[in-house]
């Protein structure tokens, strides 16, 4: 059977202090099962990016790990920082990457959501694929007035009522925890300079003018060359050749062709297969005959 | 580091005695690390093809056991079938899957060869890439006269030495061992029912009448279908996507196109990402950035 693996990305108020930064990732990759993939701390933002991996249960523990460990060592009441939070260890997103559905990364976020209510004393919210109510999908809608503001309104006004934990803010903040689909970072180099033209490409393109549903777009100009810049915020209902496919035919409509393309930071191996079968025109294709699909960890 | 990963695809001469088949695939399995994958009886052949992989040390031993039951169990004086052999264990290609390279299969060849010579007192001849001669490569050469040939001319005929073993034929007969590229068989079914377009598009494509060097191609109808029916022996040097590539072209030159494609078996994951990065155009793309790749047996 196909090894389960969940991604976590969670997002700690600290970005500044590195013995806490290594003292909550210390906290995570302890945990046996639990693979520590990349640590992005940011001064400016007062934050760090912790992205690991792990058989669900074992993800799940090294999260509760993390947020335990944010709790003990960062106070919000001193926490400054451009980037909006409410919480010490701030959002807490499960991605599924292999093996398991969205379903069993929601289930993972409500069984975290609850232990951390419980024994956490830490109000939680349940955001995006996890949420319990349409308001709540949206991150910035569950964070809206930060740390200070929802410490104001939260046991009194209702609409912010916490999916689990105390209806009060202790110095740990509230945390938000959820589910989503694994982004990927995808730029394509047209063969022009003409960033006009990129532009036009990515209005053409993104989902928020009208064009493919799961893609954000910029048009830039990176040294000197014209580029499409994309976020895919979910390669199963967008996958990465359809939005190639539909630069290429723009790029010809402005006469002009792709160069080439690079994806920055991870994407998971079935985003690429998919491609591969796409253009293959690769019917009736099982995942086990991917040779390696058969190969557990022996 | 990635997981290094072999296959073994050996070729036992026994395809009907469903106990000795049996014995032979326990023998291979019950080493800790090598996986068996498939195994393969034909009777008419009177063989059984075994498919299994494993970590380098993993999958030799496991080739030693297979080899030590099968001499045990088959005598190559009773034994028939259409398929032309040489030995008990007729043939033993290593397979580079994953972190591993074509030289350390090579390595694996000549150690198990070693072994097998002087443990189980059996002449062992190297072939393919682990070939000690250019008249050694070919399988074919190295098994004219098949067992009855190969036992009058061994210690008699000095193009005949073995390259581990004695110079004499026991009732276990001899064994090729070698380490060969994975093959991929991939089929095309174009949007016409004329087996002609079919048959001059396997000619255009395959090496052996000046198409691409690593492709074996046929012109085939099946179910009513045309189909350009291909064994890719080195998926490296003569990638998927170029076949496909050259069979839409030559396609477009009879006027017809590509309806769908499939690869029976298994194929190695790199086959497929290699196509994707190239439809994607996709530089500089490390395989480091699968995310994937990351996770080791946690």
């Amino acid at each position: 059977m196909m090894q389960q693996i969940v991604e976590c990305v969670p997002n700690f108020s600290e970005g500044r202090r590195q013995k806490v930064i290594d003292a909550i990732v210390a906290a995570i990759s302890e945990v046996a099962g639990a693979k520590v993939l990349d640590v992005k701390p940011d001064a400016d933002h007062n934050r760090t990016v912790v992205s690991f991996v792990g058989g669900p249960e074992a993800v799940e523990e090294a999260a509760f790990q993390g947020i335990a460990k944010a709790a003990e060592l960062i106070d919000m009441d001193a926490h400054q920082g451009e980037h909006p939070r409410v919480g010490a260890a701030d959002v807490v997103p499960f991605v599924p990457i292999q093996g398991v559905t969205m379903d069993d990364c929601v289930a993972v976020a409500a069984r975290l959501g609850a232990r951390v209510g419980s024994e956490l004393d830490i109000p939680v919210y349940l955001y995006e694929a996890a949420a319990t109510s349409p308001p709540r999908r949206n991150l910035a809608d569950v964070r809206r007035g930060e740390y200070e503001g929802l410490k104001q309104e939260i046991g009194f006004n209702p609409a912010r009522e916490p999916d689990y934990g105390p209806r009060r803010m202790g110095k740990a903040g509230a945390t938000i925890i959820g589910a989503r689909p694994p982004l990927i970072a995808f730029n394509v180099y047209l063969t022009t300079d003409d960033v006009s033209a990129a532009k036009k490409i990515a209005r053409a393109v993104r989902g928020s003018s009208g064009g493919l549903c799961y893609v954000k777009a910029l048009g830039l100009s990176v040294e000197g060359r014209a580029q499409v810049s994309m976020n895919l915020t979910d390669y199963r209902r967008t996958p990465v050749h359809h939005a190639m496919e539909m630069i290429r035919r723009e790029a010809a409509r402005y006469g002009v062709g792709v160069a080439s393309s690079e994806i920055i930071g991870l994407v998971p191996q079935q985003a690429l297969l998919d491609t591969a079968l796409y253009y293959l025109q690769l019917d009736g294709f099982s995942p086990d005959q991917v040779l390696e699909s058969h190969l557990t960890e022996g």
